[in-house]
């Protein structure tokens, strides 16, 4: 029986091996010109481009005790495609910097690569991975970023279209993602505070889907899309909380939104606090027929430019809980 | 008189206000729709979007003690620059995630802007950064993604299109940048290795402008589109060294490359083996006017596919020096 050996690791070998792993595990490439050269072409609808870019950095945004590489190769799509879709754009590719320790394992790169391949598919079929850089970092990290393209002759869907009488709609969920994460926090840390491998067995099925969707968010990206088409005057996706971000929204358009938490679902402190979802915050005009993705939350007033009001009753805070923020990044 | 203050670092201040003193120092945006909104969007030339990502992390690529953030930007966007320069495009803006430890200061990030915004104006007029992502990180770090286009109805240059009896040019220099590293490793560390503050004192005039080629590269961005307007049938930046570079591009068009050294200045062994000064390697018809910013140093030839040779003799080694991959990381 052979000894047990170590996993491999990035440190064992060159950057041309590491590369040649990941480029199998991506599938093909949407471009012109791809990985191999000095830059990719790709082509798009027309002459306009969509781009975005977010980084995820262990400590601040992950822990490797928690995330699985699959997962997080996921969620560093996911996060990029959903700025990509709250302009009402397709996705066409992502560009991914890795920067990563020696001692990471050949395994979890591959993993990563799977996992950015499964979110493109299923969240963006037709989009892919289509260049990249590596690096060697004390600290993994990647960033990500998205191009996409809008069709001929439709302009970009922004934050500051909302007028007063329009209505208020969202695809997707709020506050799952803020949940299962502090169902991390408070079950998957050892008595120091550092965090350990999430155990499944302590998870019953609705607390499995809310962690779920903090290491895995599924945004809605083809609403975004759609909402484009049916008209959407304002979009943008939520991923620093509803009130948050919904008072960006309303600041940028000059318009005041009013927020009815009976269509917040079970729990509207949740749904009103929680980011990281990345669901998608849009605006229709009061007669367009709103796609099926979307649910009306709100309307769009006239109060005062910014002013965020639940129930007809101005709302003063953030409602935000960010626990990676006070989180000492050493441990974990 | 007031006591001395330690300076403002990136932790004491909110994202917010983080972003708004590096807006202020970039300059103007080159897009349609620009920062503030989920995407920036950009309108290109035609529906070709050229796209290149590349990392400057601290230890494997730069060293705080050497590298001043004005320095640093400008190499992050000139190492990126270069990638589109070298298929044949023109850069259109960059796009700037920055992972930075809390105790950065804020003088270095506003450094590190004016950087990007110079090495832009000066390397590419038209370009500048129209977007980028925050993140806190153990880890310096600056992932750029350069966004460039091409002229309607020109193909990109690739490094596979050169053919016998072609001849090899370059444009910008090769070896400054490793000698300067070289200098950097001789002088600028103390007795146990780690990187110190360069002394401009003691430098002469040569061996200062070896250290800024390392420091602070300028590659021939604009030499790029003229060679395609010339005609170049291959082109790539030379970022590893001549020798391999040359080799890759003699791989990916399944040719010979012949170099001589009387062409290649008064140290031919640097200029070989040199990378990081990011010149532009080209290759043109043999009756094609060649642009002034290049100088021919080689043919082609069918010799055998991937044969790289130098004065007609087969060049068995990578003639490359890469002290950072030896390096402890952790000192400097």
């Amino acid at each position: 029986m052979p000894a047990p050996t170590s996993p491999l690791t990035v440190g064992e070998l060159a950057e041309e091996e590491i590369l040649a792993r990941i480029l199998a595990r991506l599938g093909p490439s949407p471009v012109d010109v791809g990985p191999g050269d000095d830059a990719a072409v790709l082509r798009l609808a027309d002459p306009r481009v969509v781009v975005t870019t977010d980084t995820l950095v262990h400590g601040p945004d992950f822990r490797l005790a928690w995330s699985r590489g699959r997962d997080l190769g996921a969620k560093a799509a996911a996060v990029n495609l959903a700025d990509v879709a709250a302009m009402g754009a397709r996705p066409v590719a992502l560009f991914v910097a890795l920067m990563m320790p020696d001692d990471t394992t050949i395994e979890f790169v591959e993993e990563l690569a799977t996992g950015l391949r499964e979110a493109c598919e299923e969240l963006a079929p037709g989009c892919a991975v289509a260049g990249g850089d590596l690096t060697v970092s004390d600290t993994l990290a990647i960033a990500v970023t998205a191009i996409g393209d809008l069709p001929a002759g439709r302009r970009p869907v922004l934050r500051s279209g909302a007028r007063s009488g329009q209505v208020v709609a969202i695809a997707g969920e709020t506050g799952a993602a803020a949940a299962g994460l502090a169902l991390l926090f408070e079950r998957f840390r050892d008595p120091a505070g550092a965090a350990v491998p999430v155990d499944g067995a302590l998870l019953d099925e609705r607390e499995a889907s809310l962690v779920s969707a903090q290491l895995r968010p599924c945004p809605p990206i083809a609403a975004g899309v759609r909402a484009a088409d049916a008209g959407a005057t304002a979009m943008m996706d939520v991923s620093d909380g509803l009130i948050r971000d919904a008072r960006r929204m309303a600041a940028a358009s000059g318009v005041s939104i009013d927020l009815r938490t009976a269509a917040l679902g079970p729990d509207p402190a949740l749904a009103l606090s929680g980011g990281e979802d990345h669901a998608l915050l849009a605006v229709f005009p009061a007669e367009a027929p709103i796609p099926a993705e979307f649910r009306v939350i709100g309307t769009v007033g006239d109060r005062a430019a910014g002013l965020l009001l639940v129930d007809g009753v101005a709302e003063s805070s953030d409602g935000g809980w960010d626990p990676y923020r006070d989180w000492d990044g050493q441990a974990g």
